[in-house]
């Protein structure tokens, strides 16, 4: 009998829960609101319902493997818990994995989103050919998560991957953190949007990019990209302060790990083309490990920048892929000498 | 039979080599000049030589686990050879693994110098109780290495733990590997003696540091350090800029790595009371996952920052360990969820 797996990819405002077969394909996804204000409680019951009626339609003829969920917070993975999560209010310290073991009678594994993403893209997207990779994920924020050997790395305290953190530039715009100049702020679609307000206060109202933060106060990073693709300028240069601040991150990633692939997702890779130019200057001047690997042209060798083949997919194929890790024993290391 | 390896660590000017046992106790170490003027098969000839002295000497009841040689350059662990090294002319692409079992009859492994020294605070150092820890190695340089699951991390073409060329600050010194504001332009011995020339010029001879380097142009970065200690405030400021490009880039580690211990290593970690508490300060300030460690306060979940405590033994004894390495097994990967 072959398996199947559920991959539940939770967010602050939605939900969705995929049932994948082993091969990493979607049988079905199905996408619910997450009632946040309706409590914990609620939230986790709606989720166990939607993935009681995938595994009802996907179960005959397959066995379960199990539920990969996708938290955006810190994981404690001894315990099952959500540590922290922003967009998650009283969630923190609740046994998350239990719970839903008791209410599904299959086992949870739990993991912070962009592990998942990390991890999906290594299954079947863009590291589908290498075993360790680096995924940035832009979007509100800068999320990050690591693959080594197959598997997400998680580091000590399971708070690995938190490159959105890394600082680009030591005295620049202060983070929430606590910290200055965090590629968060130069690399989200939340940077860019601040950045397009701050332009068109400079400007007035002779450019497009001014047209339009004047003519729709909720204007997204997509429109400030379209307006760099139709030339304007000013809109032009914000992804290319995008591209810098990335250009800095990865190298610096690049000469540390000097890793085969780093792949790039979230909403803001659809403006791939605005930022990559200046990305890849950036890296070509700061990382002695990404220009090695230039002239040797052999595949998985050099260092590859590649986009999220998988887009919004990738967190929700990766979490559903947990619960076949968990079963497998871990690769044996090819990583020492 | 109890088994003994051979250490080496190769230097541009001297080569040190050990007789080490199987619990990381030296049983000689012998030290000679590095006569790269000879020619190489000259140097290549003359440590053959000491290494039969050492095990001709050590060998009876022992047996010869193999040799390990540290190289200051970039390593191709596949075929044995030296890929690059700025201070071992003429070695690059010479199959040096292969020249030293013919002279030796015994296995031979190669590695970059800065991951045997990981490696021996992993064995017998700082991180005897971790499986995972970086080692910076402030000398001359800054080098890297990287040590997980208790054995180097190579990356794709053995180049990973190019640490020195981390960006620190994006327009800052230039740096001859083509950018600008690494790390190792503030952090080695080198930067101390340049800032302290700067220094001195901009303040006449009043100080102590101007009068440093007025007494002495050859100047060591340990003068300026003694300066520091008697109260030269420019002399402190110079460790400071240290301690504050050491803060930069290692919270950036921590940051996407998570790792229980970072160990500081090399002739410049002697001053360490001078640049800790300015690294501390910035780390505390720069890394999400240095202050969520804190309060935990549990051995080997937080993460700690320690000074090397083989000093300038840790790169021969790492050295030593890699033929014992290469008789077990690789360990079993434990880092995924």
């Amino acid at each position: 009998m072959t398996g199947f797996a559920i991959g539940v990819d939770l967010g602050g405002t939605n939900m969705r829960v995929a049932a994948v077969d082993e091969c990493g394909a979607a049988l079905e996804i199905v996408s619910a609101a997450t009632e946040l204000r309706r409590g914990r409680d609620q939230v986790l019951g709606q989720m166990a319902g939607v993935i009681r009626e995938l595994t009802g339609r996907h179960g005959s003829g397959r066995s379960l493997l199990g539920v990969g969920v996708g938290v955006p917070g810190i994981i404690d993975l001894d315990n099952g818990t959500v540590l922290s999560a922003a967009n998650l209010p009283g969630w923190s310290a609740f046994p998350v994995k239990h719970h839903l073991e008791a209410l599904l009678g299959a086992p949870v594994v739990l993991e912070n989103d962009a592990n998942c993403a990390a991890l999906g893209e290594k299954w079947v997207g863009a590291g589908k050919a290498v075993e360790d990779l680096c995924m940035l994920t832009l979007g509100t924020g800068v999320g990050g998560g690591l693959v080594v050997q197959g598997r997400p790395w998680h580091g000590v305290m399971g708070m690995a991957g938190e490159l959105g953190h890394m600082t680009v530039l030591p005295d620049g715009v202060a983070c929430p953190c606590g910290s200055r100049g965090c590629l968060e702020q130069y690399a989200s679609a939340t940077a860019v949007r601040r950045a397009a307000l701050e332009e068109a206060a400079r400007q007035g109202s002779a450019t497009l990019l001014a047209g339009l933060v004047e003519r729709d106060p909720q204007f997204t990073a997509r429109a400030v990209f379209e307006c760099a693709q139709q030339g304007d300028a000013a809109a032009a240069a914000i992804f290319e302060n995008v591209g810098l601040a990335l250009g800095i991150a990865l190298a610096n990633l690049i000469n540390a790990l000097n890793l085969p692939l780093y792949v790039i997702g979230g909403g803001l890779a659809g403006a791939w083309e605005a930022f990559c130019p200046a990305m890849l200057r950036e890296l070509k001047c700061r990382s002695i490990v990404f220009r090695a690997g230039e002239p040797l042209q052999v595949q998985h060798r050099n260092t590859l920048i590649s986009r999220s083949s998988l887009d919004d997919s990738a967190g929700l194929l990766g979490a559903a892929r947990l619960p076949m890790l968990a079963q497998t024993l871990p690769h044996s290391c090819s990583i020492a000498g």
